[in-house]
């Protein structure tokens, strides 16, 4: 029986470790993948503390820090939680290959995932050209010409942070019409650095180390056509990691786990949630360390008030 | 006319003014000392991304960051915030040195202030053995002797934090009574390492470099006593520095500002809040900074309406 099972090893979940350790609980963190989208970012300079950082960097120092508290991190496709469920006073968690654990207290912190244009090149070039977050990576590209995939608002988003950085702003969009507030998308065209692009459907990026352009279809003219740029912002969506919650705590529309901003209580008294998998706006490096504090510090407090 | 002001330079402030510097927002920090309360911490061990740190050298790390996106930062006694108006769709500041200036928008991450003892040796061993955050230092004191000054529930959980650590913890407080909830006094007691003294009044902190002892008087029998120890923890109260705020935004009972945890928005539109300040229940450098940046992103978002 664990004081706490923490579930994801990015930002939230490494935080919470943290703090969990230093509390000395006795817990586990359970990880598909240490890291998570932050091995998405080759360059994360807006989290305090570093003027630069490979993601994957940020990770290894959280975990090393963990770790010299005595953390215990399982990582692997078989430590996936495919269903958590109520046991008396504790909860019972089934991993997808390690069998089945009991704790008193959970932290959530699994994350999201960008929805993947699943075309060629796109795995390849990530994080060398091909992003999914804006406010990240858009001043990487000064003075560029970059892509954003997306008509919608998180197109329109990323679209805005680029304005100041890049030169010129494809949006291209699968759809007939671009669907992101006008507002937006008035500021975007006032700008003259951006062309919005429907019907278009991305076939395939292209480069050599780092991306060069992207092949797309005109789904109207069935004519195929290619755009040299340096950068593809994907904003096609995001996808909570939050299917093995379904039914057992509240999620809001977006399936993300409504929290308590100030504490990271969930719907479920003993379950905390952290980091990109809750409603909070903002998905942030910085935020979500903050918030596994919080949460690994709620969870210690609901320990203390059950002895 | 700014588009934000940012009022605090330590962790909350600067991770806001790392944010809003890279929206190329037209903003200033208007702070009395760079770094606040991180500057009293000889040793942070629990700010993801670095195993330990100076406090000092930490807010000189996101100084640095936050100027290398052109932020500008007035530090000073006459930069202190008097007063805020709501002036039409817009604020206007007053300061103690510095005049009167406009902005469209705020963050408050003003932080707060720890109650000091007042004694002899206080000052002098700020950092070298006398602290104000258990869960910052408790793990810097163990196997050693140290005294909790208060016996309130803040002194309850800075024992709390040390019992894992310290070798022996004298609770010291002022009044008749120990009046931190009793399930938390138990625990204390059945440890065995606690000792709870009444009637205690603080004369003096003792020390060389480091704090060796504290003299207390017994203000039942008048008599002057020492104990010999490594570390004071002052837990005597907390004054949020909101004083500027007192019927112009939502307060709570502690006068913390009341926000809105996701967020950061406050009782007025216009005005976010991070950090110390505010009514988050866990006071943190990491939980700080990421309220920060969401009061940014908010403060961002909040700009971009009014377009």
């Amino acid at each position: 029986m664990f004081d706490l099972i923490i579930i994801g090893g990015a930002s939230a979940g490494l935080a919470a470790a943290i703090y969990a350790a230093r509390k000395k609980l006795n817990f586990v963190v359970l990880t598909e993948k240490i890291g998570g989208q932050s091995l998405l970012t080759e360059r994360i300079e807006n989290y305090p503390g570093f003027e630069e950082i490979a993601g994957y960097e940020l990770v290894k120092k959280m975990e090393e820090q963990a770790k010299k508290y005595g953390t215990q991190i399982l990582e692997g496709e078989d430590c996936e939680v495919l269903k958590i469920e109520k046991t008396g006073n504790s909860f019972r968690l089934n991993t997808k290959g390690r069998g089945e654990m009991e704790t008193k207290s959970v932290v959530v912190a699994s994350g999201k995932r960008p929805r993947l244009l699943n075309v060629a090149g796109e795995k390849e070039f990530t994080g060398k050209g091909v992003t999914y977050c804006s406010i990240c990576d858009a001043p990487l590209f000064e003075g560029k010409d970059v892509v954003v995939v997306g008509g919608g608002n998180s197109g329109m988003e990323a679209s805005l942070d680029l304005l100041k950085y890049a030169n010129k702003i494809y949006v291209l969009e699968y759809g007939l019409k671009i669907i992101g507030d006008e507002v937006s998308q008035e500021k975007l065209r006032q700008s003259g650095k951006v062309e919005f692009i429907v019907n278009a459907k991305i076939l395939e990026i292209k480069g050599d180390k780092f991306v060069s352009g992207v092949v797309y279809e005109d789904t109207v003219s069935g004519e195929k056509k290619e755009l040299k740029v340096e950068g593809i912002f994907v904003n096609i969506g995001q996808l909570p990691n939050t299917d093995f919650l379904k039914g057992f705590l509240e999620l809001n529309e977006f399936n993300e786990i409504v929290v308590n901003g100030k504490t990271g209580e969930t719907s479920v008294v003993g379950i905390f949630a952290a980091g990109d998998a809750t409603d909070i706006p903002f998905k942030q490096c910085v935020i979500a360390a903050g918030q596994g504090a919080t949460a690994a510090l709620s969870a210690h407090k609901y320990l203390q008030s059950l002895l």
